[in-house]
């Protein structure tokens, strides 16, 4: 067989399960940090794994173009070449193709793009994104799609989606099966309940090991969001994991585990990291704000990261303001710590059948003293 | 008493020994990572202990800027500030004031200078540099000096010596003595002979801790340090710790050694790290040559630190091309971890009589791959 997944409990829609994979298991719902070329920016491998994450992600668009993907195999693969002995899902390449790509040209089969490293032609279609996510050795391979832009018009939305569907059952007949390596497909359709239906019922007629919501988290703001969910979520099979891509704040987190999503990634907790920006269990708040340059308490009390554990938030705000590197890395390995620890306390509110108080218990700390309900 | 200091063996003029201090001891010679800004940059304050380190330094120029002195006191002291609870050796702000600073004017009694950072208006006597350290909680407080240029006339260089030698009377008289703490004096004189002898034996008879030299790695070069060093190390107490201050490369360590000097700091590692030139035992070089691209192998094999143990030559040589904070993070931690092995070598080396068969073979090893000998 290929990945297993086993729902452990259920509250409401929200499920408690375990992903296992051939590199361990993943207890859902989970967050994955964003290791876009090869490294979770700011952290090392170990700090990735004391912060509590079990699965990374990879961008298959980055690592075709540097270091490539033929070089990573020869050198033993992704897991070894960053030290990550643990499951890697990799994204497909379309997403960055169309978003950082220059002079990009889609076309029936795939898509045709200037690096924007240094210019260099390339092509991408559904078979050579699953090859490419094969010599990366990805435990979680994704079919190739086209991200549907916000807005579009049903018209756009329905073409658009109908092009990830025939990639989809391409980016199939290419994936190797190995055991304890899966492949997903994603969902498309936009904002239309109808065609996300028709999306997910092409997409199981296909079949795949997990399920993901694509197209979500461009722009149609939090409402939309949960609106599609809310419409996507059951007509996806109950047996499989279920994956938000891209997504998000820890209230967005909440709101889609509590829709049944089991599996998310987002470049939020580390780009804030890098930013000064602090994700905790009192909200969002810039650690330059000059409040805390003579606060010698930690930047989250409830929080036992070693940012938190070890040094006072007016270091942290010292560090930014000298541009020391230790700001973004302390603050990173806070803010990927606080998500891992958000997951784990998901999953024990959905095991205990109280996932509702513990949501509500959540939103009131965030609201009690951050800049912003980030 | 102040701070110990026991000789435990000899090999030559070179001493292996044991600083003993409030916050621990140290086995000399001894490398310190130059933590700048309240962080030895790009590392956690957990990795510089992982690489060997058990002091440090810190700048009191930048710490009185920003954060502040008092603002650090206020917050528990620097050792509770960047979570290193042993020994912290400070400098006394004198070379940056020079160095780093805007419109500085010196005169009998101090220096008044502009800020770099904000331009604002500061003035640092030897009673304020030693009251900036005491506030900082420094373990090993230096006395304020003025660094003589390179290159300097003999009138020059005696004037400057003098100077000095006033303030480190005035440092002496500033300085509270506690149990475990210390003070150093500085020896100046520029490349002269009678110079540097005159300012040993003027420090000598206030009576201090330990002896520094400084105002070398200032240009002379290598072979002119070193005869500075032979004609004035034999002029400093045998039973104090001897400092070169702001050296150097491993081949300067190891000349030092030789010569008998005990404790060393230097921004070589961690600046090298940050601009992805790796000190190694096969030599210097740069990861970002193609030549790693495609390079399995570590890039010290004789290394025992995370980057060369987990990683290949070709990872970080990856991450420094993709502008990866991990490269710097990596590299800097390997070249901490590399001249804490050096010296630790080093003090065996005296410890079992054989430091010149040492000293050759780790010169055949840099000479034996590397770009340069560094």
């Amino acid at each position: 067989m290929s990945i297993g997944f086993t729902v452990t409990a259920t509250d409401g829609a929200a499920r408690a399960g375990v992903l296992r994979t051939a590199h361990g298991d993943v207890d859902t719902p989970v967050f994955m940090p964003v290791g876009t070329a090869g490294t979770v920016k700011a952290m090392t491998a170990d700090s990735v794994r004391a912060a509590g994450a079990r699965i990374v992600l990879g961008n298959t668009y980055h690592l075709m173009l540097r270091p490539g993907a033929e070089r990573i195999a020869r050198l033993g693969g992704l897991h070894r070449f960053m030290d990550w002995p643990g499951p890697i899902l990799t994204d497909s390449g379309g997403f960055q193709v169309m978003s950082l790509s220059k002079l990009r040209k889609i076309d029936r089969d795939g898509v045709t793009f200037q690096s924007h490293i240094d210019g260099s032609s390339h092509r991408l279609t559904p078979a050579r994104s699953i090859e490419i996510q094969h010599l990366l050795d990805s435990t979680i391979t994704m079919a190739l799609d086209e991200c549907t832009p916000f807005p579009a018009t049903p018209d756009q939305a329905r073409e658009s989606m109908a092009l990830s569907m025939r990639w989809a059952a391409l980016s199939k007949e290419a994936f190797v099966t190995r055991p304890g390596y899966g492949l997903f497909g994603i969902v498309q359709g936009g904002v239309y309940p109808d065609l996300r239906a028709e999306s997910a019922a092409a997409l199981g007629g296909i079949g795949f090991d997990g399920y993901a919501v694509g197209g979500l988290a461009v722009g149609e703001g939090q409402d939309m969001m949960f609106s599609v969910l809310d419409s996507t979520v059951p007509r996806l099979p109950t047996e499989s994991p279920r994956y938000l891509m891209g997504v998000g704040t820890p209230d967005d987190l909440v709101g889609a585990v509590t829709r049944g999503i089991d599996m998310f990634d987002c470049v939020m907790p580390t780009r804030a990291g890098r930013t000064a920006r602090a994700y905790t269990s009192r909200g969002v708040f810039n650690v330059r704000n000059a409040r805390f340059a003579d606060d010698g308490g930690p930047i989250d009390p409830d929080c036992a990261c070693p940012a938190c554990t070890r040094h006072s938030a007016a270091y942290l705000h010292h560090l930014f303001k000298a541009e020391e590197m230790l700001g973004p890395m302390l603050l990173t390995w806070h803010n990927v710590f606080y998500y891992q620890s958000l997951m784990a306390g998901l999953r024990v509110a959905i095991q205990a059948g109280r996932l509702g108080g513990h949501a509500a218990a959540l939103r009131a700390g965030w609201m009690a003293t951050g800049e912003d309900a980030g």
